[in-house]
């Protein structure tokens, strides 16, 4: 997918909500435990009550490893259905990986080989051909991390160096001479929202993927007001809030009334910005 | 496993090398690839000839996720063949992870609960609460990347802070205050030797994980000179040059040979700063 078909597929569906699938067997539903594969049967109903109101769903691979084979295979399972009955749905493995080449070559092979994503989020601490491997793969994805959501960001993501320029800085000047808006985006944390001027500076043209709405506590009309560009260029992610808004056998339609309460305020704003009809 | 019981294994085994299985489904002997699980087959194979002379195994996690599901169940396997018949290895994940707490927990229970591994590889890009986590569990460690062997090491984490630090060496100052030496440790490239000597002012007590040498082209006496403290500090690691030095039947005797060389390096090494006899 490109950056066009995002922007197209954003105003379609008049949202530009992701979706993260941060499954939690401790958190699903009980009425589910007793089902062969509880994970993708809580994701088969979240994602059918969801996908009408969001653009891209991203899986958190933690959650999957955590359940070792049986939920690597939940992660299969879940990929394959979202491919086969919403394929117009952007898919971001939430991962965070990053090593020298010929494993981040590996790592690679597993999101766009093994499993069929379109984009996966790296760490840039290793530098430039950690992330290389990756971009390899035509029509994928790599979503790096600049400024994140969480309390540690401020440990060195904010250090400056000598010239005044911020590590997170930096990381975006840097990285985007390896790949263009079609094939790069960024991390920026919603509650980040004093730095999304300074993102925007770096990236003007760069889609950014913004979690911490919801649970975190970033607020999606402040991102929005200082993170829009000349095509959206933001996907903004809630998980916890969606995934359990309900915790009985209603989970799915609760979750989807959350989601559409997402999806109605993301539309005021695609009015107001004149992309969509009101 | 403490900073004490790892270095009288070093004494004991006299050995401070790592053997890092980088199992790759495309290198591996093909009359393995006839077996039921080809990875964990070549994996056996490889253990049993080189545990005499090695301390620690390290999975390098990318090449088990690469292969999916069969992937997963090979790591599985593997980690319990080592603690079934070696249990005196220390076992790394090299997993590179890191994560927003709720995340980075989950991860630690990956590779800590799930897996019984006695240390996992950490990004320290997202800060303190992506790696506390990882800590809780008791006898766990962390192993945090400081300086890598990789040519992008050079992009960010060579970057000077406007007091002079550098990002390698502020992570090395920070992270210390969140764990002792029995508890993290630090990757530091072999083929980062000129920066040694800056390490171990930060961080004299800790043990480091030292990748890159032999196929990465680190070389182990000029590691040693900079590097070793007071109770020898090092875990150096090879993959390659010892997983593929035979490609035929023999291909455990040849791995073996090779790890039995690098070992008596390390001896003389060990003899000759007086911790063991020679």
């Amino acid at each position: 997918m490109t950056a066009n078909q995002l922007f197209e597929n954003i105003c379609r569906k008049k949202s530009f909500l992701s979706v993260g699938l941060d499954s939690d067997i401790t958190k699903i539903p009980t009425h589910l435990l007793s089902t062969e594969n509880p994970i993708f049967e809580f994701n088969k109903s979240i994602i059918d009550a969801t996908a009408d109101y969001c653009v891209a769903y991203k899986p958190n691979i933690a959650f999957y490893e955590s359940l070792g084979v049986k939920g690597w295979q939940a992660l299969h399972d879940t990929v394959r259905y979202i491919r086969q009955h919403y394929p117009d749905q952007f898919l971001i493995a939430d991962a965070k990986r990053g090593d020298i080449g010929n494993t981040s070559a590996m790592y690679a092979r597993t999101f766009f080989g093994e499993l069929d994503f379109d984009a996966v989020t790296v760490a840039p601490y290793m530098g430039e051909d950690s992330v290389t491997p990756f971009l390899k793969y035509s029509n994928k994805w790599v979503i790096l991390l600049a400024l994140t959501s969480n309390k540690g960001a401020t440990d060195f993501q904010l250090s400056e160096d000598n010239s005044g320029e911020r590590l997170f800085e930096k990381v975006l000047s840097r990285s985007q001479q390896w790949a263009s808006p079609d094939q790069m985006m960024y991390v920026v944390g919603a509650t980040q929202d004093e730095y999304f001027d300074d993102v925007r500076k770096y990236v003007p043209h760069y889609f950014l993927l913004v979690p911490g709405i919801g649970a975190q506590g970033g607020d999606l009309d402040k991102v929005c007001q200082h993170a829009l560009n000349e095509q959206c260029g933001l996907l903004v992610n809630s998980s916890r809030q969606i995934l359990y808004a309900g915790h009985d056998k209603q989970f799915a339609q609760s979750a989807r009334l959350e989601a559409q309460k997402v999806q109605h305020a993301m539309q005021t704003i695609l009015v107001e910005r004149g992309w969509i009809a009101s």
